[in-house]
């Protein structure tokens, strides 16, 4: 349970060893929001085993620091993500075991590990956004369906690549992209493979907003953190969390389920000072949590 | 079981005495439509203790009025609504009690009697018009995410405004946005609380019809109310349900589901006068339920 | 078990002597391809009992063709499929049995086995894609929603016609539409019955694809087709297989779903071909199943 | 909201006026357990429409009264409960419209009005132990199948009573005895209709205790229901309320949802008390909510 | 839609012509019970690929008998069923392919095929009530889980047998057990696959009726199935379905469909005479569906 | 991923160090049995902080560990478990911060990390066995009801103590006692707190092996454990999840769960040599996983 009385310097103290696979950065100490870049330009930052360990430790140290109130995720190079790096997956399908079923259950085994690296995205308990940019496709797009809000500039192009590989999706989209886009979008682009354009990611609901270029986006997306890390903390979880579960559970089931959070959760400083500060027209001052 | 035998006239002595934050009208005595106004404009209709008993009430009746076929959800004044009043907010989340369990526990029951009414819209065997102009924020959008169809006018905007009030949206928006604009929409929304105008609304699928003015939105909705007026109401009423129960079903469960329903409801006088009227080349003539 | 050492030749024999209601055609020996269409032009293609016994049929079928590795759904005439026929519904709707309970219980026994047909689309492992122009209204739209992949030309329009039938629709539309359309899209359609043209119907989802004119659509399903056909056939059946079944789970068992069944089909040749294929930057040559 | 701050007199009052079919008695005023006899003895407690009305109502004033902090539900007479009246059921299962739609969505109103009532038990917030002795059948199984805790005397059975009536039981023993006493004995109960004695019903876990006498039982249940009081309401609630959402809810989603409702309820005062009387070696004392 | 109108004669001619793993009877001419036999007794009635195909054959028969009210499932020779026969299970279990995804896709539909089989017995509208005694192990434990109610002789005894063939059982035990003797016994039975007695199997809800002898257990089972055919084929049909049902849906979801199922199925004939019988105290004489 | 090619070396070497709470040892170096005990008995094994921690890594450990094919957990001293440390709940209970929604949020983290110590036991790919003796209450019985096999001696006694603590238990019983006593044995429990005795429990299903003597107990137990330890580690693997999973799924779902599941596993050279032992007649020699 040492996590409970975390006050973030440990937290920051390993953050700041780095990471072979990732960039953590917080670009202005005055505002709590830090990117995490994916930081193999030369390599597509496809995804390899080291990215599937630092991914999930990057958000776990995120997740405790306080001067992470809003997490970006972006990347370096000339595209977000080209998906799972090949010698990666050759690797990874190919269990040395001569018995098949202890192939098989090996294999499962490491399918679920590579999820969970993913899934610690929806884990991590405050707003993730990413931002996207060149091509987005495979294991990428498995990535960012599993962010909180998703943008990218106007060349950036999303693609369900895993088909082309022979192989079903199995990192999440086939999970996420029906309730994101739609389950004829999304069944069209796992089918296909074809890449899906900045405007056309848009009008189908994959990415929310649409920047006329890199620069503008990391403006954009800049500015949106900020916004999200003044917000109350408490409601930024609270939101995030009980949509994620809602998700899973039937309408009535939800509503109840969201009544038991906030009969928990409501009676915070932070909604007196929200109210208060309606009241008197003035900007809310949230307290770090 | 009073209900049972109900002619109607009992429910429409009740409507005749009024409500405090509603209007209830039936503008055109040979077109069975009936309309619901939020009606406290100098609060931009924000929702108060009065109204969440009085418009399960109101449904309820129409309910088991045969004039009402169909119901239009519209508001007076230059906004829709505003969302929850701000001294109700703060009056429901801060119980007196000074156990925090005892705090908790009432504070939930008190959530759960507000969704109460939201679900109010669904619970109605009637279909359910939203015409919405202006801010439609926090608690409006809950109410209108449960209506059947959303119709709005160019100036309209939307946002969960909940977020800014330090606390997760608990009536309902959080459930049923998802299933309405897509996942991703939704979390930018509930995240951001930013407001949505009338055009990204209807491209996300948040209302199904944009009109270029208020008045040609409740032309507009007139026409569409009494379109859905003139259908079997046996037809309207199972589409409703069908749909609602399937939303929590798989798809195999809701398939079973209909087909139940239909061997109870589909030897209608309606379903035969609807296809003679189709071989007839005339308009059907619907019974009354 | 016979149809497990199928070479498809009794398959292609039972194939050619043809269909009443179905035409069913391989249009070039080269390519891996099928199309069944539907055949009463002169009815508009009003579904009668022998579709619903053919379809099924002919979709089994092809299944076990090698020679078919993906399947256009389209129609001959004017239009793609005005519903079912009216004559087989109210022969449908009325058992002639005396008795409520015993005519409600067949009733039910046949909607659902109506359902079933519409289902053998999803049931079938291969990719099944609709080519859809004018009309595609009741039955019709049931049938394409349970279809992988939707594609229109210009003209198309679609409209949930049960409701002006005076009953709600029972052939899956109310289950399927809310997850292609948004659940506000499929009210609206379902409540009002109004045709939705093609654009529209792209811009919710509908369709992924609209085509100028009919040839064009006609072009281009084709194309889209052969480059389905030309992918691994696990590939296909796998992704066409687990997104179906992730749509009635939850994320995490869904996820669970895909690594259990990646398990078992990832360590195929055709993956070995991929990636050897990818990294010698040729076309792979799949195998076929 | 008025029933938030009640203190319980309105309620107090409402049930000295008394029922039809009902007798609530506190038999101690020094013991917060209030009991509910099903009373029309001359009839073997048949249901009526005044029992459907009026037992919802006495669960609703009883759950907000501070000195119910138990509540017991037995009957008076030689028969628990003889199931649904007769000339009720004919009466409900006939509606007069001729049309057999609208007479088909009339009588589903009633059913799920009748099952409502049932359902009341469950609603309630505090434990509610059904005390059994002679025939507990049909409706009366219904019944006894959605309180906490089952006992009887040696003399009770227990019978599905519907089949005999030639229809499938539909206010909740289908739904509620599978998990009670498991699918197998729930199969075979409901549809041989045949009677389980006392002792297979305690061998089933249709009933946790059997008492020798009806005496021996009244002063057991009087027993056990003394204890259920003398505990922490907030903990009675919450194991009623926590179980009665798991059963519905996957294993991982029960315990997510339980780890929500204690961080709201679990830093209550009687935690302390219990805490610290478990140390000191003596009884707790709990507040009254 | 052939079945649709069947009075059973073509049912009964395909009957005579008879089985080769099983022999299917009705012993008394007045009674509407038939019986089906595993008849390989000489191989202890191992299961073959004919028994998979000749089941649901029989089971579909049987329901469109008016003859056949109920259904008896017991089996000659000494033992009622020793699992799959050895050498197809090593057959199904070795799909010639070398290609390990396509061995596994067919070994997935040659498992889902086998499981229809079992599960046929579900889909039978009709009550079908297993007599066990000797062995009912394997494939003969799933068969017989998939029963309405289970009967055995005191020499009866059960066994999850595939542990000690090195596989998951995948014909239904794993599935249905634990809702019918509760998770912990169903979990000792399948991982130790030790043989459960007669009288454990009693306790732990297994079989509901254990007979002192072969003789006394037909008997007895005779004496059920008469008693169920006796019955209203409406109620016994509704029963069986409504349960199976709600086993795969919330308690909510559940009441709500036996609702819509009764609003159809209630106003029979059957329910009139049932209730015109009990007021006359006199057996009632219901219909044949 | 370093965790695949685990030969159990480092895991052995970890295993040594030895822990604060628990002592593992596996007694009979010739047998693949590893025993857990609960290892504070002056404190009859409260649980504590550290007992929390190390429960599942030692359970990571074992699982990765060849030599570990069956798992027993024990207790050392006179009684199985007490419960939770009454010093660790109140600490666990009462977050020091002063915003109530801080403290709410902290509380649920530390719930939901206890929770994880639990279901820690279903994660583990072993069958684990609980051997109890003496009291197992409160934590001690939720962490029993995580257990594949639970056995006792007749002097144990079980307990839900939570509600007595004025809480509603979090760590699992509410969850997965109905699933196997009943719900109704389960509410009983779980609502008095009371005391069920050995032959109770087995009457409910709360174990399922009752033994006369700790001594007797001990002897079973080490020959159940080892004839799980014989048996094919890809069967029990399979077995253990297949069921867990199933539990919340439906049975159709659960069927197609365990067909792609085996279609995985099925291959295996364990199959192949259970058939060829059953042939001829001798014991099959599994390969160690």
């Amino acid at each position: 349970m040492a996590e409970d009385d975390e006050t973030g310097v440990a937290a920051e103290a390993e953050l700041k060893k780095g990471f072979e696979t990732l960039e953590v950065v917080q670009p202005d100490p005055s505002v709590p929001v830090h990117y995490i870049y994916l930081n193999r330009p030369a390599q597509r930052n496809a995804l390899t085993p080291a990215f599937f360990t630092e991914l999930p430790r990057a958000l776990a140290l995120l997740d405790r620091l306080p001067s992470a109130r809003a997490i970006v995720l972006a990347a370096r190079g000339p595209h977000f993500c080209a998906g799972i790096d090949l010698s990666t997956l050759a690797a990874t399908s190919a269990p040395r075991s001569a018995d098949r079923a202890a192939a098989s259950e090996l294999l499962r085994r490491r399918i679920l590990a590579l999820q969970a690296t993913i899934s610690a995205v929806e884990r991590c308990r405050k707003p993730v956004v990413a931002a996207i940019h060149g091509a987005c496709i495979g294991g990428g797009l498995d990535l960012v369906a599993a962010c909180d809000i998703r943008c990218c500039d106007e060349g950036a192009f999303f693609a369900v690549k895993e088909v082309d590989l022979a192989l079903a999706a199995d990192l999440g989209s086939l999970q996420r992209l029906p309730s994101i886009v739609g389950y004829g979008n999304a069944a069209d682009m796992a089918l296909t493979g074809r890449g899906v354009p900045a405007a056309e990611a848009k009008a189908m609901g994959l990415v929310t907003r649409v920047f006329p270029s890199r620069a503008a986006m990391e403006e954009g997306v800049a500015a949106l953190a900020r916004g999200l890390a003044e917000k109350s903390t408490v409601a930024m979880m609270g939101t995030k969390a009980v949509m994620l579960r809602s998700r899973d559970l039937t309408v009535d089931q939800g509503l109840e389920y969201v009544a038991t959070w906030n009969s928990a959760m409501l009676m915070s400083r932070d909604l007196e000072e929200a109210v208060r500060a309606q009241l008197e027209k003035r900007k809310p001052n949230f307290s770090r949590l």
